[in-house]
């Protein structure tokens, strides 16, 4: 059974995804690291995961024999982790930004320096439903963004198709999303009875979606894609407005659907709009479809757990590829 | 001193229009009336709004000599109360959308048969911003719907410029939207920690903005207008993603803005995304723009509360015109 | 494998008995029923559960073969139903309060009449945590409301140690708890931003609770029992401030719990104040203590899940141990 | 018109204090100013408020002509800064505990040093219903805490009645009590969908509450007091349990009620539960007294807005007495 490590299992994903592997039955947790609160016990920082292991500070030589890491750091504190893990010998989903895009000048663009420029674009992207064998065959998996996972499922089938002309993604996130550190930003009183428009024209999740848009053969489309927050805790809904390049009718719509999702074990394809507790504290991305005839665009919503689909469940399901194992292990 | 009645005061909107009134130093709230609730004291159906008076059921040779009212009816109810008003004098206020539309087909097409096919097409759309000098003129106003006030309000200036090539107005309200009936939908289980689309395809505002925005010089364009329901009481948030028909950068956005709503008390022009607790328990509209370099689209967000410049206020404040009052009595 | 049914699925707590059952390895779930939903998939009614069901309408020819079923009718509906189920051999848990009391006084004054008198007293009261011999030994299981679980599981160890002279129970419960009918209660706006206390000097489960503590040696005592509804979906917190006989220091306090609830796998005893999401979609009470030398009082925090240990997941324990099953199967 | 200061208006009592001072005929705002945020618009900080002032650096000597204040500094921070508004004589209204005590004792006990001991036990405790006169006499205004408004509303009937044995008082409060500082107890995700007790057995309102009681002729009664923190932003409940030195039926503790409360502007017996939206955003007590026959005890429950009526209404009430004002100016 390989043995896993979670490095930065602190923040909500981190933790989360240690809850997940700490019940998995064929994943051995052995350790939980944390810069900002070793010395810790998980299940006192949360015990709502019941995660009985004392978070010690991130030393990769104590990690030597270990088959695989979920590296749950932030953006450009990432890579470095990642690199000293991928040394040793250890599969390593990485949560972070640093690999997944292709362009160094997109990277630095927006986010600056790399911290580990010798592995820059050795990174799968792992979407699992998009690119599964690049996934299992792996060593090092980007894991998706929780915007970009929702928007790239909501969008793949119509992407292949040929049919984007023009996007719009309204995105809907709830506040877990911008992660553990109190701010103003996530103070009740701030989010709670009120919906706000944040990184209007800039976030960073921007460059993500557009270039699996183009691996999935969109060209010169660039989404309009803006997130709001909202008064909940865990939960994403993207609205996307798509100008087809051809008229395409519900038959045709659902058609592409159905045909790109059949066995998915993580997709469902709803008959009504979803919301996003359908999807709550589970893998699964819950799409519906419309085809908008007063308008001409096709209309797809997707539903996830910004927290699981969105990053620590969709980190285990990679790993899970990555081993050979169940692609469901430890989800259901 | 005018009196007012408020007839259809038990639901959310009515019985804020009351409060409202209650309140006015320049109008004089005389009846309330419900169908639902006769008998029953207004401040034992809504403490928070301390209106001490009695519902009566509706009669309306009670009120022979009244000068006002505001009608808060479900569509359909509506029309023949206000006609029954009207033809004893008063000036209404309709919170309905039987008097919103200017085309019979389009009325029953989306509504059924009128309720008073006599004053079809006879009121004046209510939105005070864009037509101040009809409404002041006017004996039968029609308040508008809360998405086509934050719609509107978001796109008139664009519009106006003949600049909407195509338009995406993705639309979020508080549950109070939904009105004071209980419902799965209305449900706090339902709807706490949830978003959900609603009205895919087929709302019924979208007539209403699309006859408004034509009256704004609009030619050819359906807007897609998709509303959502958020976990909050009271705010609505549209988010306008506008295909330009030619380029429009940041400054010329802003100064379209400018010029549109210099001098209006009601408009506030922000410089950062606004949030719908900016607005609560007010009547102002908050609207945020954003020229968009990456994908050339003109972005407006617009922020009001749902029951009051969505509704209730902003009767109030198209009473105040009707009346020749300051618009803002009663509402600062 | 046992097979099971649950009568009564299309309530909060019987869907989630149905899909806890689901996906229990060593029960077999065969059937749901519904009154208002039949005819309806279960997976249609709550998506989140992803039970693919048909609800039936009930018929106890239907079932003369199975071996268990859980009971989720309301009070007075739910005794006839169980009555068939008995006759028909078999063995059940009952969500309602029809089983719990064991004086037909008591029951006719809070409730009306039975609904199938020759059964009334037969049902053992389903706190495994005090009574799990009795109900392995049991045919019919009276499963607990939400507060007196909460409050016995509180109180318990004090009430056998003879050291309740007095004893207040402020309890706080999310709306899930009030049921799925909609209604003006339940209404988002009404619930949001709010807290009421409710039931004040007359809720239904104060019969209950004193006669368990009567069964734990309490004699004299009337705790003052208050709920109170919060907006929340799931979740209940009951505060508990006892007036003890004689002086009680931390360390006996702690000892006393420590005692009681060693080794019980769904009861934890917490080093600070427990907060309801730290059980949420858990069949575990969290519990808090706290000898408070000012005012000579022992306080006594826990929290539970509702629809969980308060009701559903509650039931499968008491299944598992009806049928020589691991107590913790289907709940981990 | 006496011209006001707000000291420390960038908290939320603070900035509130500003916004009902803006809006008030009777007194003039001056000037509002801020350790944190000086040099920000306090409209840029709080849109919802539209105070249009730019924050200062507090310096008193600024301040010299100033009739009257507001400090809503944090304890032990605040009295420095009353005692130079004093010296330049200014009436003070001081948000903080700091002028609350009357034993200097219990103050270093609870609080530590004090910042301005010549002053110490100069401040008359701002509690208008039970000190009208004093208030009005006052130049130093001690305003009291949120929990202790609503409790010593809530008993000060049955305690000047000389029937108060014993008592347990369960507070519950949204979490703008906690302040405007970021942390985990703040933050949406902690707090959401949580209901968690907290300072039990050490909550600062403590002694506060007693020395009052005592000041009604409550002798040898310590209350057992434990506050609840709440998924909600605004809004206080307190649930009192109150064991009678006699029995006490219905008919005479509402009377109690009745006679201590008429003619109070700010005080409401209700006649069912009141929950904390029936008085959002008003100067409200709301009321609700029930004598249980089934345990012999008085329950009283109150709700306030901690934010107003807590803080920032009561001090602008406290404000308007002490300059002769209508005690109801700028709070209608």
């Amino acid at each position: 059974m390989p043995s896993a490590i979670v490095a930065g299992a602190s923040g909500y994903t981190g933790a989360l995804a240690a809850a997940l592997l700490q019940r998995h039955d064929e994943i051995d947790l052995v350790a939980v690291t944390s810069r900002s609160d070793a010395g810790r016990r998980l299940d006192d920082l949360y015990p709502q995961h019941r995660v009985p292991l004392v978070l010690d500070a991130f030393d990769a030589e104590d990690h030597d024999r270990i088959d695989a890491a979920i590296v749950a750091y932030p953006h450009g504190a990432a890579a470095p982790v990642v690199a000293q893990l991928r040394e040793r010998g250890a599969k390593v989903v990485d949560l972070s930004a640093d690999f997944r895009l292709r362009d160094p000048g997109t990277y630095a663009a927006w986010y600056g320096e790399h911290g580990a420029p010798q592995l820059f674009g050795e990174g799968v992207y792992g979407l699992p439903e998009l690119r599964r064998e690049e996934v299992a065959a792996a060593d090092l998996v980007a894991n998706p963004g929780c915007y970009p996972t929702a928007t790239l499922l909501a969008l793949a089938p119509l992407a292949r198709a040929g049919l984007i002309a023009d996007a719009v993604v309204d995105a809907k996130s709830g506040v877990s999303g911008a992660g553990r550190q109190a701010t103003e930003t996530t103070h009740f009183v701030s989010a709670d009875e009120n919906v706000t428009p944040y990184g209007v024209g800039r976030h960073r999740h921007m460059p993500e979606i557009e270039q699996e848009l183009e691996a999935l053969g969109v060209r010169g489309v660039v989404p309009a894609f803006t997130p709001h927050l909202l008064p909940l805790d865990q939960g994403e809904l993207v609205s996307c407005y798509v100008t087809t390049s051809e008229p395409v009718d519900g038959d045709r719509l659902g058609g592409l659907y159905e045909q790109a999702y059949a066995g998915e074990p993580f997709v469902e394809l709803a008959r009504r709009p979803p919301g996003v507790r359908d999807v709550r504290d589970t893998n699964i991305c819950r799409i519906f479809t419309h085809a908008d005839p007063r308008t001409g665009k096709a209309l797809v919503f997707a539903a996830i757990d910004n927290l699981w689909k969105g990053a620590a469940s969709q980190a285990v399901q990679n790993l899970n590829l990555m081993f050979g194992l169940d692609e469901r292990a430890g989800l259901r």
